[in-house]
């Protein structure tokens, strides 16, 4: 099942696309796609309705993040094999673990924000996992129970931010806009095995990224489990995988991203995101961090 | 003003203590302290109120956190000029930045919980600021105006998960209990200057932390503004500022929690709180990160 949430930043209304991908609206069901419709319950009855005799929406309706009220963003660093060797550095012997500030969540084709002053604008696409479930001490035999669905993420990235200025990356992975997740939100039942996505990401139609989860050091089932021993997992909560190969970071020399660059990313499971890169309408004499 | 939450974990109510220090009950004028009644209009009219008559609260009653639905937990890292020399660590340029998990947040005397096989559990005493605007490229001289109020924190940390497990100290702040805050949220009008406030953290009845927030080397004010453009600051986001010196693992030799240990910590303006250390309720067989 997919699902998805449109109109308005901040007023989205939930959806379902129908098999014959017809965008359907779901308001008339639940309120919205939020923590209280992502356990197996809940989307069980979503599951059993007859998608035609759900409303058509409109296909101009702008598309939102695919979930809303979401709690914690946390991601995982440098987690596939290919791109730890790209960046020439050792495989970490655990995950990397660091957070985005919630308020960086945006719509799938939203534009991208370029910070006053940022010259190290990155992107990444990823596989991102929605929580469901309370995880607490999860093994990882029933890790991925608890995961509600998955969707594809551009964890976007300052560079300069993350790592030129003392400590912890959440610095460059939190301006608004700088997590665009959708399109949709793929059921965990429609994906039984995480380790088999396929990703991409171009700039300007020039491939970037390429990559599988298949080369990912840690799978969605060892990440889960691993959180699980350091924080308690709540539905809502999202997860960003990790980024393959291709990155602005990683090239030889680096690129970084401009005002009117067009990152287009995609997954043959999870649908594909286009944002329009522009400077942030940040209030007069806004100025970056010095 | 001072307002707090009361109630059993996860079904808190308003409250406000009146000036006699009675604890009241706001049920009837709010269903909650959430994001939503931290603006400015909204706290105004609660300061509108005649607390004679609201109904009294049972001081048997716990204290949850003094707001519900944080949206993230923001933290400032060695940000105490006589903690950092204590450490023998230089001054940072910039404040550093990390999160915690808001899973993390409990009630200002709910017990802290001993993970599985931690060997490392310490204390930090906090002035936390609870944001009541958004706030986003603030400039330093408004900052202060998009505070809500102050509340004190316990960031509790395992350093060996913060410090020694590869990456990003979110690993070591996140546990459940973790992050008390309470008992009362002070409106930003009874603390005009938070240089100003004074902090006491005790274990067992015996002095650890002596410290005042005039030390800071980044103040309320600065911080605000430095972090709004990273992100943008939402109501009910909470930032932890640091905390002075007295630290466990600044301790020669270091000194961490035991199961038992009972750790007492307040303020004159914030209040105080009390947290007995209890070994982790968790699932049966259910182990230690690794």
């Amino acid at each position: 099942m997919k699902l998805f949430r449109y109109g308005s930043a901040g007023n989205e209304r939930p959806g379902l696309l129908d098999a014959r991908g017809v965008r359907r609206d779901l308001s008339g069901v639940v309120g919205d796609l939020t923590p209280h419709t992502l356990s197996p319950d809940a989307l069980a009855r979503l599951a059993r309705l007859d998608p035609s005799r759900l409303p058509e929406v409109d296909p101009a309706e702008r598309l939102g993040p695919c979930i809303g009220q979401i709690g914690n963003v946390i991601a995982i660093g440098l987690n596939y094999a290919d791109h730890a060797a790209e960046a020439g550095l050792p495989l970490p012997q655990q995950p990397i673990v660091f957070s985005k500030h919630t308020g960086a969540v945006s719509g799938p084709n939203d534009d991208v924000w370029l910070p006053p002053g940022a010259q190290k604008l990155d992107w990444e696409v990823e596989l991102a996992v929605v929580i469901g479930q309370p995880a607490w001490h999860v093994p990882l035999s029933d890790a991925l129970r608890v995961v509600a669905g998955y969707c594809l993420a551009n964890d976007v990235s300052e560079r300069a931010h993350q790592i030129e200025m003392e400590g912890q990356w959440i610095k460059g992975k939190s301006y608004p806009t700088h997590c665009p997740l959708g399109p949709w939100l793929v059921t965990a039942d429609d994906i039984p095995d995480p380790q088999a996505v396929e990703l991409w990401l171009d700039v300007n139609g020039q491939p970037c990224q390429r990559g599988s989860t298949r080369t990912m050091i840690f799978g969605v089932a060892h990440i889960v489990s691993y959180l699980s021993r350091f924080m308690r997992l709540a539905p809502g909560d999202v997860i960003l995988t990790g980024t393959p190969p291709g990155v602005g970071m990683g090239q030889r020399p680096p690129r970084f991203l401009q005002v009117g660059d067009v990152i287009t990313l995609g997954s043959p499971v999870l649908g594909e995101q286009r944002q329009r890169v522009v400077a942030a309408p940040v209030p007069a004499q806004a100025s970056g961090p010095r």
